[in-house]
């Protein structure tokens, strides 16, 4: 055993667990999107969640690995590393930190899934569930690779302009968010939620504990996401203890000026704005984790745990109804992020990356930044709208009238997630003696 | 510090962090098993899965680890270990991979308690606390012992003849599965359940959203399950990377075809199904993670996909009621995955195994692995059904007719799972300044 | 590369994944406490332990750190170090184990925070946000920071006298304990908590399956509170291999032990007390876990299990309302592995002890014990009791009669943990037609 395969090894274990951390966010989407909307629609999104790590990994396997990180054509596409079978010698970070393509398309499936996931919430409680499995499989396969492909693989365009952008702000979170956009302009807002001049109904989370348990287990993974991206324990291109320590600061930063900004604005602290408050640090930190200041950490997370609220407001304002704010998280504090970067980054905290606007850098790098993020985000919005357009002529991608009132989890899966499950349910019951009999409890405050 | 001691410990922190992913799978399926059924005996699955934890845990330390992994007599049993004392120098991978005792000891007590959780599933709702605790000590420290010492333990009957089995699909899952099987059939199914002429009810899950979560949580922990069975990170014996591709490409194949049949089937997609068909995929691909192709990977895992539906609803046609479909997922889709090494194991895959039917391998595989499979299933199944009707005889292992209707949250613990929580709770309190009242709500909707 | 890059490359990865298991623990701590008490304060806890973790990290970034590792003055505190900047040079372990401060910062915050959390479950039901939120900075800045630096500053008085606290039986736990302890006195009872005949009145836990979740997700945690608390890989100072058995053994006995010990008492097993026994357990072996035999941790994990019991029963009798059994499991439980150490320690399990009073030791390390731990419980009572006193004066702590029948969620939030979320909730909606129409359900047993 040398040197280097023992720190090989390390590289590896270090990755893998990272993509556990990654994948296990899916949990919390589910939890944090069900939680947010009505109980007559939770099992429906849990669902999708689900179906996004299935068909989603299946998906980035089949072709969108290879489109992302195979051997580049054009700056815009990959040709190889399909079915995450070939070395992958064009990755020069695989053999620089002993890599395993297998570790390596395991993280990166993790946040292929993610992407598909932010747009679960925002089409939530009125999107068919098949459309929707076709526009999971083809987020994972087509639309992220490419817009990933850009940014991360060397010979993407923007990856050669020095664009920076560490775990993906723009990547995953920009990518998500617009797309989500697109898919709620083509799929128009739940019955009920806007009135006629414009001003909308608020229909309440069913369930705020599930919703922040699912923020827990999301920040919780993002110990995965951000320094995971380092790929590397030794601080090599990113260190991961810098990373770590960005990224949470950035998420209180976040989550604190929230709950103050909406207790000044409000009276009262607001608890779903708390909550994407703390989501929306960790999402604007996300690239530039590796490059900023600590100090410019808790800035990005303030700013972002502000901006949430604002965009949440105004994003209602143009009707387009999005149940989880899953644009004002993703899209706009995950632009936001990538744009931070052009201003914060600074070469005395990350010598491998380049300096921002306030480090003395110009407006370099900050116009890399906005480049790379505009075209992602057009293009993750345009194909998503495309997609969407042409579901809707051909399958259809909105449930009835009826099935809307009713809820999804009823019309897509005929069953509750919550059954009424008091034992005088009402059913009458058979038992093996053949003796016809209907429960009837005898604890008469027993509701669940 | 020397190369070795370095890589040593590199696996000691990979198999300890392992041992707390699997552990943490006892989270997900007191979550699944409790969300599957309903509320009135949801706190009582949670408690037995706890307990498991807490007697499965003492019990493998004082017995069982000894019997599974100690000096080995007859290939049946082990001598030495007890108490994790031992320095086990007959388990020549504790030296080589450099892992101490004790976390060698964790990580596999950690799949013990998962035994004995199997079957808390499957007998929800009808049976009694304290020989369930008997069972759980039982199990943890004489039944899955036995039956991992035959596949796991090097003088094992089924260890020299070959067997594979990486992380348990016949040792842990088949065990788990045939031994629910035999408490079902002593135990008999819940009142109502089968009608005279063997039709079922449905009686619906209580929380969708908490089983699905349990089942993320069970995904999440087999990122620990599978790789962790190499028990280090250098590829020796099974590359971690090529695991942790293969079980989460199988768990994806899994849910996805799942999905796909029961909305062929029945005309939506099965939310049980498709948390089940994940799960399955899961179970089956376990023994063969390290072993089979990632294309076979997502054979096995599609195949288990289905099965598991199939075999659901044969089990109920046989009034075998398995409240969670413990018997699906893990005994049959365990025993599938035991026997599908035998047909999909490629030397070319992993060099320390052997060749299936599939790669020109002949029969043989497939013959020890059966043999195998056949015995632990066997061994599970019998022991399981005679410590049952022991049980049965002296102490009792059901709760009576009323209790059952009332649930066994109230006869076993005294409680409700979910408390009328509302503050017009009907109790008429006295407050410190001694004035009787009774809290009446001003918000008359607050109905949890 | 050299070998000891590498090892530190590994002590890095562990620390600082071991740190997101610590920080994951306040998803837990959440729903715990959520869990244990009533659907209408359910939210305003979880979002006290969402604001934990963004003032707690900031205070600690900002202050605490320092105060509790930067280069001491007078055995007291410390004075740099402040904003996780400075190298650190007085803490030797950082340059043994190549661990980057920002690292050890993470890790350190993770357990910070969590002793403000362990407040905020004994102040649940009826304490004001605002003032909530100063405790938790002023706890994670300023009382545990100095608790600590006495314990765990090289500098520290107890530090120098040989105290041994592995994880924080007394630096953590006792702190959180006892401050709870102050913390409930001045805010005094729950209405309607207690009769003028001094006994009290159960107030049932709304989600046993929530709370039964967070204990999981606690147990989880201390897979790297304990272990993690070596901050190598490499047995230097304590076996993450012992630490991990130990711990996880001690949990298994005190779950078991107050399982049982409630059976004979109540004549059933008591779940919420089980639950409490568990992480009593995991609580007392905390200080000893490296110290002490694997039997002398079932052995303080079972007294822990049958202790946590009579504390509950006896804090109850004293009119110390405490919701969720903070007191007893933290103080009490804290308390006694603190002094657990100082009976049951053995040069024989780690050389880098001591021998406690069953080792031959004498009673040295027993009295060096409680004197350390009388003072920082004393120390985390006093400034606890005179923070709450002066906000009591100033803003005021405790909320309202009215709002605390209604509950803090609504008076706190303005909104519910749980929504009415049938579709026939009353609300008159206006669509985008202009229609004005009221939902009506189909099914009209559907209620959440």
């Amino acid at each position: 055993m040398t040197i280097n395969m023992v720190a090989h090894g390390i590289n590896t274990v270090w990755v893998l667990l990272a993509a556990a951390l990654v994948f296990f966010m899916e949990a919390g989407f589910a939890m944090l999107e069900a939680g947010f909307i009505r109980a007559k629609n939770s099992l429906n999104i849990i669902m999708k969640v689900l179906i996004d790590c299935c068909s989603g990994l299946l998906g980035y396997w089949l072709i969108g690995f290879g489109l992302m990180y195979g051997v580049d054509k054009l700056g815009i596409f990959g040709t190889s590393g399909f079915l995450a079978k070939s070395a992958m010698s064009n990755l020069p970070w695989l053999a620089q930190f002993g890599l395993p393509v297998e570790v390596y398309w395991m993280f990166q499936a993790a946040f292929a899934v993610a992407v598909a996931t932010i747009v679960s919430g925002a089409v939530a409680e009125r999107m068919k569930f098949l459309p929707y499995m076709i526009f999971s499989f083809m987020a994972t396969a087509f639309i992220y690779p490419i817009a990933g492909h850009l940014i991360w693989n060397p010979g993407g365009i923007f990856y050669k302009m020095g664009m920076l952008d560490f775990a993906g702000s723009a990547a995953v979170h920009a990518v998500g968010g617009w797309a989500s956009l697109a898919a709620v302009i083509v799929l128009g807002p739940r019955i009920g939620k806007y009135k006629k001049d414009g001003t909308a109904n608020v229909i309440p989370a069913h369930s705020m504990p599930l919703a922040a348990l699912g923020a827990f287990i999301l920040w919780f993974g993002w110990f995965g996401f951000n320094p995971g991206s380092a790929l590397n324990a030794f601080g090599q291109g990113g260190s991961i203890a810098h990373v770590v320590v960005a990224t949470n600061l950035a998420a209180a930063a976040g989550g604190l000026l929230s709950a103050l900004f909406t207790q000044v604005k409000y009276g009262k602290v607001d608890a779903s704005m708390t909550i994407n408050g703390a989501l929306a640090g960790l999402v604007a930190i996300t690239a530039g984790c590796a490059y900023v200041s600590l100090t410019s950490a808790v800035i990005i997370g303030a700013i972002a745990g502000v901006l949430v609220v604002v965009a949440v407001e105004t994003i209602d304002k143009f009707r387009a109804d999005d149940p989880v704010g899953a644009i004002a998280v993703h899209g706009v504090c995950g632009s936001f992020g990538a744009l931070a970067v052009g201003l914060f980054a600074s070469k005395a905290v990350n010598s491998s990356g380049a300096n921002g606007l306030f480090s003395g850098g110009g407006l370099h790098l900050l116009g890399v930044q906005a480049l790379g993020l505009v075209t992602v985000s057009v293009w993750a919005f345009g194909t998503t709208f495309i997609l969407f357009k042409i579901m809707k002529a051909i399958v259809g991608i909105r449930i009835g009238r009826d099935e809307e009132i009713e809820g999804t989890d009823m019309s897509e899966h005929g069953m509750r997630a919550y059954a009424q499950t008091t034992i005088d349910d009402g059913i009458v019951m058979e038992d093996d003696g053949g003796n016809s009999f209907k429960f009837e409890s005898k604890a008469e405050t027993f509701k669940q």
